[in-house]
């Protein structure tokens, strides 16, 4: 086990470990004792029927849905709902290379899909919480791509789903784009195939993976207008694109695990609901049942509205709410108050349904 | 000097090498004699005012506009103007860090601006031509810097401007963009500070080079619809995505010259015409006579539409004229005769006018 401040609940927030034992991975690769790194708001009813579940993101955690989208009055009401927030496998809090056990440590991590995160949160929801029936999924990115699991591979638990900012099916643009990530990662001879002893080795590469990130993340019009001004941290505002670049970016990126962000990459690049079809993705997308709210946003340079668009065309019911936000795909930091309230009006309409 | 093939005439087509002597950079570098390598089609008109310049984009050299824009019948057409491509400074074919004497070699080449071009043009130009005035300047990418760069600083030779797909203040997004390049050159431990003995000593950083421009480079539709397979390298067809970035993407990224990638892309990052004026960008477009088209690439993601949009409002009499290619920023190599059948429509028309 790295250590690694990052990933700790002082940084992260509260959360609970759960065990779900033995866990066989799509791949092949056994994991012995998956932990999953919970988070929960609000109670669950007796009738256990009032719970959203919420899948994390590519090198997120928990923590941004606490502080940006669950709170009372708001979509995701802790007052009304129990909302599960679920780390994804590998992604530094729930199992993953740097705190494996020895056997799976590091390189020796297996594949973990998409579809691997969705078969053990329905065992987690089921076991742990007798929970049968979910209001909602909602996720952002990766999150949307478990969000789209979740909808075709469990079609009767899910009265509702929203993914955002995110596809049913992983492009080959978004393969490209996450390839550019991981390499910028593994070329760093810290690396060292995956048996760096500390994050801190690979800081050189991370800084890169931030740089790629910068490019996409974001929007042509963010850098253009300097909206950067207007993020704080804390106390701190950020005096040029360069200090952004540098104390958010690169800050945020160079604290995360390298082999951990590789996990996730794999995964995200084979994103597929198609697999559970023969790769027919018409066939998958048309088990959903839920009612489905489709929701990227307008400037997201990798998770086009367009492609978000084709997909929901192919779901039965389903509608398209394009999100706007100048952020880009990182809007879903919620850096503006504008794409918040689209947000939760789109969310309290689909619940009101 | 290193050799590489990728800059023979036998790879790019003949050129002329016409040799300016000593040259002063704005930067404070000296190029004791500066050699720019030139191509030209059809015959200069006994007043010389029939004359077209060209200068080149990122990684490019005169060899695409031969091959893809220049032609009987075209809006650049031989029999009827005198066209000037050249190379520009850095490219690999005129000086260049790989090619310079010792003093100046590799890492020891001087940094050089796109107004350092645009000067040396006019110098060839009127010393070696006696071409005075421009029916029109017409480039893309940074040969769309090198466009606008002339029609500010020599208003009275420009009779036509054509800036493609480029603009004439480079936004932070592409500084970004072009940063992440640069650094995966850059960290390549066989990079060697720019002091490699070949350039397949950095082939690594090369292909992750061509991994990011895949990623930026085309479009995300592109991809989507595997508009590759529509691509031929002579008789070859790609078979795959993998297939098409290996040998296409990569195949041409790792013949050229890292040092020379770093030159231009170190170029491109501080491309502004605002430096003729103080800052003032409206100012420097405000200078603009020429009759203007702009044409910016509806795909493009890093010159996006309304970028150059916002330019050609500051420019008096400008036109907007958006082109169609799904190939985005790679729509420049002409895969899609829609795209030059357009493009051949708007120069036409800014020439007759």
């Amino acid at each position: 086990m790295l250590p690694n401040d990052f990933y700790t609940p002082e940084v992260q927030g509260a959360y609970d470990l759960h065990s779900l034992g033995r866990f066989e991975l799509e791949e092949g690769g056994v994991i012995e004792d998956l932990q999953l790194a919970v988070a929960t708001y609000g109670e669950l009813s007796p009738a256990k029927d009032n719970a959203i579940l919420v899948p994390t993101w590519f090198s997120g955690t928990h923590q941004t849905w606490e502080q940006v989208y669950i709170g009372p009055g708001r979509a995701l009401d802790p007052d009304r709902y129990f909302i599960v927030v679920v780390n994804q496998i590998g992604n530094g809090l729930s199992t993953s290379p740097h705190t494996a056990p020895d056997e799976i440590a590091m390189s020796r991590f297996p594949k973990v899909r998409i579809s691997d995160d969705v078969i053990a949160q329905e065992r987690l929801l089921r076991e742990v919480f007798g929970i049968e029936t979910l209001q909602l999924v909602v996720g952002g990115s990766m999150g949307a791509q478990q969000t789209w699991e979740w909808a075709v591979r469990f079609p009767d638990k899910v009265l509702r789903a929203a993914p955002i900012a995110g596809t049913a099916q992983n492009t080959p643009h978004d393969f490209l784009f996450t390839q550019a990530l991981m390499d910028a990662i593994t070329s760093d001879p810290g690396w060292a195939g995956g048996e760096y002893s500390s994050h801190t080795e690979v800081a050189a590469g991370l800084r890169r993976h931030a740089g790629i990130w910068a490019v996409l993340g974001l929007s042509t019009e963010f850098w253009k207008t300097e909206f950067w001004r207007g993020i704080t941290m804390g106390e701190y505002r950020f005096t040029s694109m360069a200090d952004f670049q540098t104390n958010f970016m690169e800050a945020v990126f160079t604290a995360m695990d390298p082999d951990a962000l590789l996990t996730m990459g794999w995964k995200w690049q084979r994103g597929d609901v198609a697999r559970n079809t023969d790769g027919d993705l018409a066939a998958a997308l048309g088990r959903v049942t839920a009612r489905t709210f489709v929701l990227p946003i307008d400037e997201d340079m990798f998770f086009p509205p367009r492609d978000c668009a084709a997909e929901a065309a192919l779901t039965p019911g389903a509608e398209l709410r394009v999100l706007p936000s100048i952020a880009g795909h990182f809007g879903l930091f919620g850096f503006e108050q504008t794409y918040l309230d689209a947000l939760d009006g789109h969310l309290k309409e689909l619940l009101a349904g």
